[in-house]
C-alpha cells in the first residue's frame, strides 16, 4: 500500500471520528429534565476533540473491515474507546500523577480548567466510553455488545491500563526503593499501560465481525506486537523527538527516570526490536493475504511516526 | 414488618455482600502472566470492604425478588454497583474535590495510601463496576446485561452522578459567584448526584426480573421517592448527628455551604418533607401489596437512620 494511500485512510477515519465525537459530546444530548454541568462537558471536550491520530478508532475500524462488520458501528465503538483513551490521559496528566501541563500541544486539562474539573472529566469520560459501546448501534446482537464492554473493562483495569500506570509509579520509586525494572518486567508494565487498549481495539474489530477462532489469535498476536512497537516508538521519541511537533515535553521520561526498554536495550537495541516486532505483526497477518494491507501499513506507520 | 426483621434482611444482604466483594476483589484474581498492582487491590479493597450498610446492593436483590429474579445474579449486580458507588467516595473524598480525611470511620484511600493511588482506585473501581456487571453469572440473557450496563452508566454519567457532584461543587462558588440555589435547582442537584444510584439500584431489579412497564413506572417512582428521602436524611444527619456514629465530621456540609434542602427548608421543612416522601414512597409500592412489605421497611429506615 502506497504511503499516500494509508495516509487517507487514517485521516478519514480521524475525520469521521472528531466528528461523531462531538456529536457524542453536544451539550443537546443531556436529558432535559437534568441541570446541566457544562463546565464538565465543555472539560470533556477539551480532552477528546480538536487533535489525535485516533489510532484505536483506526483500528478497530480497520480490523472490522477485515471481517466484514458493518463500518459505522465500529466506528461508534473507535469512539467509545477514544473515549476511555481520553479518560487515562486527563488522569495521568494530573499533578499527583505525572503532572504535565501539556498534551498534544495544549495545556492539559486540570490547567485549562482546574483539578476538580479534570477528575471529574476523566471519570465521566470512562463512565461514556462504557454508554457508547453497550448501544444498539454498535451492534445488532446484544452478545456482541456484552463481548466488547467486557474486554474493554478487562483492558483497562487492574490487569490492564490502570495497573499498567500503577506498576510505572511504582517504578519510579514514589512508593518503595527505587530499582531499575529488568526487560521482562518493562515489557510486562509496557504491555500492560499500553498495549492492552491497542490489543483491544484490534480485538474489537474481530469480536464485531464476529471472527473464528484462528482469525481472533492471528489478530490477538498482530495487537501484541502494534501495541509493544507503539511504546518503543513512544520511547524512543520521548529521546530523540521534537517537542514541538511531539506537542509534550520531550525528554520528561527520561528525566523521570521512567522505565523504558530504550535505557535498557540502548536506542540502537531499541531500533532492532521494533524492527523484529513489525515483522512479527506482517507474519500474524499471513492468513489473510492482500485484505490485511492497511493492518500492514498500520504497524510501519507506528514504527516509523514523529509524533 | 418488624424493625428486627428488617435489620435481619439488612444485615444478612450486607454479609454475603462483603463477602462476594472480597472474593471479587481477591489478589488471586488477577490473570496469571500480568505483573500484580497489589498497591492498587490493596486499595481498592481498602475502600470497598470492612463497612457500609451496603444500601444499594440490598435494593438491587429486595426488588430484584420482588420480580422473581434469581438472587445470586442480584447480588452480583449489586456488587458492581457498590463498586461503582466506592469509586465515587473514593474520588470525592480527593483534596480537589471535597478534601475528607475520614470516611466510614476510617482514613481515606489517599490518606491511607496517596493520591495518585487513590485516583487509579476509584478509575478502577469503576472499571471492575461495569465488568462485573457484563458477566454471565448476572443473567443469563445477554440483553438484560447490557441493559444494566447501559443504566448504570447513565446513572453514574453526566447526566446523572457525575454531572451531579460537578453541579455540587459549582454551588459551593468554586468556579463562578456563589449565589444559593433555589429548592428545585437543589431537588435536581440531589437527584443527580446521589438519586441517580438509588434509582438505578431499584430499576435494577426490576431489569434483572424483566418487569413489565408499569411496574417499572412503580418502581421508578418507589426510586426517585427514597431516593430524595435519602439525602435529606444525609442532610439532617450532618445538621443534627453525631460525628463518632457517622464516621466523618458533622457539620461538615454547612461549614462548606452545601446546598441542602434543610438549609432551605429548615429542619421542621425539611422533616416534613421526609414524611411526604416516605407516603410517596409507600403510594407507589401500592400495586404490589405485601411483597413490597421490605421496601416499604427500606424507605422507612432511609427516612430514621443514625448512621
Amino acid at each position: 500500500m502506497a504511503a499516500s494511500d494509508f495516509t487517507n485512510r487514517l485521516t478519514a477515519v480521524a475525520t469521521e471520528t472528531e466528528a461523531l465525537l462531538d456529536r457524542l459530546l453536544d451539550g443537546a444530548v443531556l436529558p432535559g429534565e437534568t441541570a446541566r454541568p457544562l463546565r464538565l462537558l465543555e472539560a470533556m471536550r477539551w480532552s477528546a476533540l480538536g487533535s489525535g491520530k485516533r489510532l484505536r478508532p483506526f483500528l478497530v475500524v480497520e480490523t472490522a473491515a477485515l471481517f466484514g462488520a458493518a463500518r459505522d458501528g465500529a466506528l461508534l465503538a473507535g469512539c467509545a474507546l477514544e473515549l476511555l483513551h481520553c479518560y487515562s490521559l486527563v488522569h495521568d496528566d494530573l499533578p499527583a500523577m505525572d503532572n504535565d501541563d501539556l498534551r498534544r500541544g495544549r495545556p492539559t486539562v486540570h490547567r485549562a480548567f482546574d483539578e476538580a474539573t479534570a477528575i471529574l472529566a476523566g471519570d465521566t469520560l470512562q463512565t461514556l466510553a462504557f454508554d457508547i459501546m453497550a448501544r444498539d448501534e454498535v451492534h445488532g446482537e446484544p452478545r456482541v455488545r456484552i463481548a466488547l464492554v467486557r474486554e474493554l473493562a478487562r483492558a483497562a483495569g487492574l490487569g490492564g491500563m490502570a495497573g499498567g500506570q500503577m506498576l510505572d509509579l511504582s517504578a519510579e520509586g514514589r512508593f518503595e526503593t527505587k530499582r531499575a525494572l529488568t526487560e521482562p518486567e518493562i515489557v510486562t508494565l509496557q504491555a500492560m499501560k499500553t498495549g492492552a487498549l491497542i490489543r483491544f481495539a484490534c480485538n474489537a474489530g474481530a469480536i464485531l465481525g464476529q471472527a473464528g477462532a484462528p482469525s481472533r489469535a492471528s489478530i490477538e498476536r498482530y495487537g501484541a506486537a502494534i501495541g509493544q512497537a507503539f511504546q518503543i516508538a513512544d520511547d524512543l521519541l520521548d529521546v530523540e523527538g521534537d517537542s514541538a511537533q511531539l506537542g509534550k515535553a520531550a525528554g520528561k521520561d527520561v528525566a523521570a527516570g521512567k522505565a523504558t526498554l530504550v535505557a535498557v536495550l540502548s536506542i540502537a537495541g531499541a531500533r532492532a526490536r521494533l524492527d523484529h516486532l513489525i515483522a512479527e505483526a506482517d507474519a500474524a497477518l499471513a492468513p489473510f493475504g492482500a485484505k490485511a494491507d492497511t493492518l500492514r501499513a498500520t504497524a510501519r506507520f507506528i514504527a516509523e511516526r514523529q509524533s
